[in-house]
Parts: C-alpha cells; structure tokens; sequence
C-alpha cells in the first residue's frame, strides 16, 4: 500500500468512526483493571521522573482504593514495587491531566458503531481540588467514593436505560455552539445532561438523583471526558494501518509528550513536553505552571481543541491579545498540516468549513508547524491543583522521530 | 425633557433590565384573566378579520375551557358575544403566533428586579400540531390539560424552590452559542434545564417528572417563550417616558402589524402585516403562508432574533442563499436603526460587539429601513399547523403613524 492509499484509509476510519456511549462501569469491570495496577496519562514513565501532580493523584489513588492508608503509607508501597504504572491508552482509555485510573473508578463506556471498537474514560471530577490536578485531600477522595458508590452506577444505568447517546452529531452541534470540547464543554455538557434526563429520572431517586443533577447542573466541563473518550474510539481504529502518516495518539505524562502514529502501531514517539502559556488564576503565575499533561490532546488528534479554535470564542480567550482573529489564524494553520476537513465537526466563523483533521507527521516535519494544543494548567507542586488554561505546541521531536521510524520501516 | 434625553432614559432603562423567571401558575392567579376572556397576539382585533389559525385556536381554546363543548358550539359562543377578544400585551403577557391565553393556562412569570414589573407568557407547546399555529384536535388538547395539570404546576413548584432563574446572563450566554432566541433556541433551553434540573428532581416524582423531562429533552424551543416574557418585562418599562421615540413592543395579530412607542404609552400604531418569506416544509409553499402572526417580535425589540441575526449561524440559514454574510449584513443594517448595543447580548461574529437594540422611529422613517423579524410561519387554514420558518419586515406605517402621533405630542 502506497503512503497515499494508507492515509487515505486512515482518513476513511477517522470520518467514520460513530462513537456512541454505552455504559458506565467500573474500570475493573470495563478494562479488567487488576489490584495494584494505577493507570497514568500520556506515555510510560517510571515515578521517579513524574511530576508532583501525577505523583500527587497516585497516592491519592492508592489512599481511595485502600490500598494505602496514609501518603507515606502509599510512598512506601510504590518504593517496594507494588504498584504497576501503565499508560490509559494501553487499555484503551484516556484520563484527563494526570489521568489516573484504578481498578474500583467508574468509566463510561463507548463504542465506535463503525468498527466496534470500545473506549473509556473518568467521569470528570469537576473544577477545584480534584485528582486530576494532583489534589489528594479528603474532599477529593470522597468525590471520588460518591462518584464509586453512586453517581457511577446511576449514570451507568441511565446510560443502559437510554439504549446509548450517540456522540458524533451531539458533538458536532456542541461546535457550532462554541465548545471546541477541550478548554470548553458547555454546550455539549448542557446537550448531554438534556439528553440523558429523561432516563435519568427513570432510574434515580431522592437524595442519589438530587446529588447527581446538582454535579451535572454544577460542571461545565463534564462533557470533557466524553470527548477524550469519543476521540479515543476513533484514532484507536486507525493503530496498524501499514505505511500511514495519520497521527493517531497525542498524549502527555507532565515529561514527555508521545504521539502514536497509524503505520507504527502502539509504539509512542516521544520528546519533552513544553509548558502551556495562558491565564492564570489570582495568586499564580507562569512560574507556577507544571509542564504539559494529560490524555485530553487526544481530541485535537481528532480535529477538536486547539485544532477547532476558530469555532470557539470562549476558547480564543486563552491564545492571548489576537482573540478571535489570532483563533481563526490558528485553524487555518492546523489545515497545513492536517490531510483531510471533518464531515460532521463544522465551523461556523468558516463558512461551515469542516475542522482540520488527520495531523500528518509528514506536513508536521516539512512546515516546522506543530499542533497547537488547549490546555488545563496544573499547578507544579502537588496539592494544589489547577492554576490556569491556556494552550501548548506540541514538541516537533516526536514528528521527527515518527517519521524516521516510518522511513526504517519502509526501507 | 428633550428627545434626546427621553430616549437615553428608555435606553437606560431597556438596557438594566433585569428579567429573573420567579413561577409558574395559572392566567387566573398571574394575571386576574376572567371567565370569557380570550387573549391574543398582536394589537387589538375582532373576530371577523382574524385570520383562519388564530380562529381555530380560539376555537381550541374554548373548547379546552370547557367553555364550548364543539366546534360549532365555540363559533356559536363566539357569535352571541359571549367572548371577550384582548391583545396579550393588555395584560403584561405575550404568546407567541396566534398567542392564544385563558385563565386555566399555566403562565411563566417573571420580575423585572431592576424596575419591579412582571410579565407572563405560556408555557411553549413544543411543534407540530400545536394551539398556536391554529391545531385544534383532541391531542392538541390533551397537551394543554397536561400542561395545565401536571407540567405547569410541577415547573412552578421548581421554580419557587429555585429562587428564580436570572435570564439575563443565561440569554447572554445562548447568543454566545448561536441562538438569537427567535428561530433558535436549542442552547437556552439546553442551560435552562440544565440549571432547573436540581429543583425539578427535588419536587418532581415518578410518571409526572419522567413525563416532563421528556417534554423538555425533546423540545428545541421551550425557551422561546421565556426569551418573550424576559423581553415583554424589558421593554415595558419604557411605556410612557414622554418625548422617547423609541420601540417598546412590536406585535403582530396575522391582519396587523402593530408598535407601541415609549412616548405614546400603551397606544398602538398599526399597518397591514407582511407575510414572512423562507424555507417550507415538505408539500408546502409561499401560497401556504399565513401573514406575519405572534407577539414573539418582541424578542426583536431587546436586540434579539433577526436584529441579532448575525449571532445565529443556523438562523442564517433562514435568509436564503446569502448565509453567513447575509446575517452579518442584516445585523449591520439593524445598527442603523438602533440607538445602543446591549452589554449583556454580544455577538462573536462581530467582535463581540453588542446587539442592535433600542429600535428609533425616527430613523426607521429616516432611513426606509425596517426591523426584520425571524418568525415561523402559520399555514393559512386553521388546523394545519406550522407550514415553514423565515424572515419577515415589519411595515414601513407602523413608524410614521408612530412619528406623526409624537411630532403631534410634541406641537
């Protein structure tokens, strides 16, 4: 197969892919997460070399499962070697900034209807102290058993109930409703909630149902991690295509940033991630920033996030004085090095252009453009959770070594 | 007080507003509204020129109150005078096409906390076969007696529960989604639910929520009404600000086109309608169309719906093949008859610039340019329903009839 015919094909399964939320289950249940496994975002990474936030979200997690009673407690478990870090996305989830993911955590469940593939992510935590951001508190740990002992199972059942909510044309309104679905989810959480209701109040009841709504009414973001997951489902069906170019992960770990690409694989490319620029909130600076993390790029990978600015206003903010102009510039850029338009993702300031879509590693490396990715800040120590958003490049090193490899294949 | 002076305070006054939606109770209880009375859109008319889907709905309207037990019966009532015609806008209330209140309708109210006064409107039937676009049959009904029994009372118990839902910040946000809250609504009746929902599941139980959440999950225009009612409490605070020539409501009743101005208090000035021009459904046509029908203008008089045309790609699409640009053009020649820009409502397309609102007769008749109302469209026989959705002008008359009266005050 020609490099052409390959991209073509990767293309294809990118267009077509029909994610489709079907449940919510816990990880053990969904990916048969085993004891002592803790998922992490991004690309492997030992913990000494981790950052203070995803550190920090482990032991959280090692407290939430019970498996340490105390950060000391959990320190000394990761030192003596019981725990197993593994990337999400090689048991086919992702998980936002830190992306920690353990055995008793609910994950929604999606299919993509189009090649049957499966993919998972968190319920998103909310903003404020939570895991994700590398807050470890007792607040954040009993988010996390109220989203384990009941908001989970409620929404898994309001999801079963529901005989499943397809994603692509929610997603593709939510666009033209100004969410680009990474640093804003408003629209679709809004269509989200409004969709599953009237399964939701079929399967709630008091205090539970009551608890659930006011998350639901309360978090902007939620819609997030169904994103990461919809966009997960699709790129994951293009690993494998021989010859391709398409990029089909982007991902972080707060070290390094690897990408995954169609003709090589599960195999990550890797180079040190830079550190998003943006806004702070009152009291940080970019000082405090932490360097670049999480799943959540695998949605520019599907033409969503900083690759869909232009649809954004909301999101333009965070690139700074150019605004909306500056936000236009920046998805005409991401078509340079993208090989298709997304037929559903429309972008109204664009003439209903589709979104920039298929980052080619080939167009990467020949125009020195990188994608450009929106992000969540973390703060750099752990515990003190988010400090800002704002956007990030993806480092050109992982394009160069991806193409490299590509060529050793071929030749 | 001179001109200028007048209209900066009408201005002031449109722009404060603070539309906050508080309940939902009967016409009887909101509004006084006696055994007999009959409110309609648009300014005063008799029965013999009403148009056939205002009759029909009058007809369905006594029908439901028990008032009439047949069609014939209802005709008969009507004929023998024992039915008391009235706008809706005599009552502090708007509806939206035919318009069509009695005293058992649950009505939405809502305060205007910057001034102190309230106004109602109906609860939206959602589409097809519904009373104000003329339906009349027994399901037509039946959602009414629901409505009445069950919906309304149950959206009044959240309601008060919930403290009141302020619409001014919510509205804001849906013109950032791309609703102009005339012909699109999807994203402020997606974050109305979505901020209801807490109270709704803390007072609504079993068959009677699960019925209502379906209702609102499957209807794109619910708030509709409630950007009507939010206008009416808006713009009624302008009536009688002696010298201002500025716009406090437009109405249409499907024979006349009708303003109220702020220096001529509740005084109506009139002209023949237009008939709205745009896109048909399946085996209708222009010669379907019923002429301009509904108070929902007043969505128009605060800066929404076609005044913020350029705000709503997917009401663009009602324009016709100019799209995008076209909208643009017309929220541009909107400016032109307009004294300010609302801060709250902004629009992206253009800078964030804020709506046209504060509607000039002075420069209406100045310049030939007329408000354009985005509308759907009524079929011409009664009982047929909604036939289409466009754009229509309201009549050049109206304003000079207005201009006159004041230069007339004035001398």
């Amino acid at each position: 197969m020609t490099v052409r015919a390959a991209n073509a094909e990767a293309l294809r399964r990118l267009l077509a892919a029909e994610p489709v939320l079907t449940d919510c289950v816990s990880a053990v249940e969904a990916i048969g997460l085993e004891p002592g496994v803790v998922l992490h975002a991004g690309p492997p990474i030992g913990w000494q070399v981790m950052c203070a936030p995803v550190q920090g979200a482990i032991v959280g997690a090692l407290r939430y499962e019970g498996w340490a009673s105390s950060e000391a407690d959990a320190l000394e478990l990761v030192a003596r070697g019981g725990v197993r870090l593994e990337p999400c996305h090689h048991r086919g989830a992702v998980g936002p900034m830190a992306g920690i993911i353990t055995r008793s955590m609910p994950v929604f469940v999606l299919e993509n209807r189009a090649f049957g593939n499966r993919a998972c992510a968190t319920i998103n935590e909310g903003l404020g102290r939570v895991l994700r951001f590398g807050a470890n508190d007792e607040t954040v740990l009993a988010r996390l058993a109220w989203l384990r002992d009941e908001a989970g199972p409620l929404l898994g059942k309001a999801l079963r109930r529901s005989g499943g909510i397809e994603l692509r044309t929610l997603m593709a309104q939510a666009l033209q409703m100004g969410d680009e679905m990474h640093q804003r989810n408003v629209a679709a959480s809004s269509l989200f909630v409004r969709a599953l209701l009237p399964s939701l109040v079929r399967e709630g009841t008091g205090a539970a149902l009551e608890r659930l709504t006011d998350f639901l009414a309360g978090n902007d973001q939620f819609f997030l991690n169904l994103a990461m997951a919809a966009a997960k489902a699709a790129t994951d069906s293009l690993l494998g295509i021989p010859g391709s170019t398409v990029v089909a992960a982007m991902a972080r770990n707060g070290a390094e940033f690897g990408i995954r690409v169609a003709g090589c694989g599960a195999r990550w490319f890797t180079a040190p991630v830079n550190t998003p620029e943006g806004f702070f909130f009152p009291g940080f600076g970019p000082t405090d920033a932490n360097p670049d993390l999480g799943d959540s790029a695998i949605v520019e990978t599907l033409g969503l996030g900083g690759m869909a600015m232009a649809a954004s206003p909301g999101a333009a903010r965070f690139v700074g004085a150019g605004g909306v102009a500056e936000a236009l510039r920046i998805t005409e850029e991401m078509r340079e090095i993208t090989l298709g338009e997304h037929p559903y993702f429309r972008i109204p300031a664009q003439g209903d252009r589709g979104a920039p879509v298929g980052i080619d590693v080939r167009r990467v490396v020949t125009t020195g453009i990188t994608p450009l990715i929106n992000t969540g800040i973390a703060g750099r120590k752990a515990g003190v959770g988010q400090v800002g958003a704002g956007v990030v490049r993806a480092p050109f090193g992982c394009f160069t070594a991806a193409l490299e490899a590509l060529a050793a294949d071929d030749g």
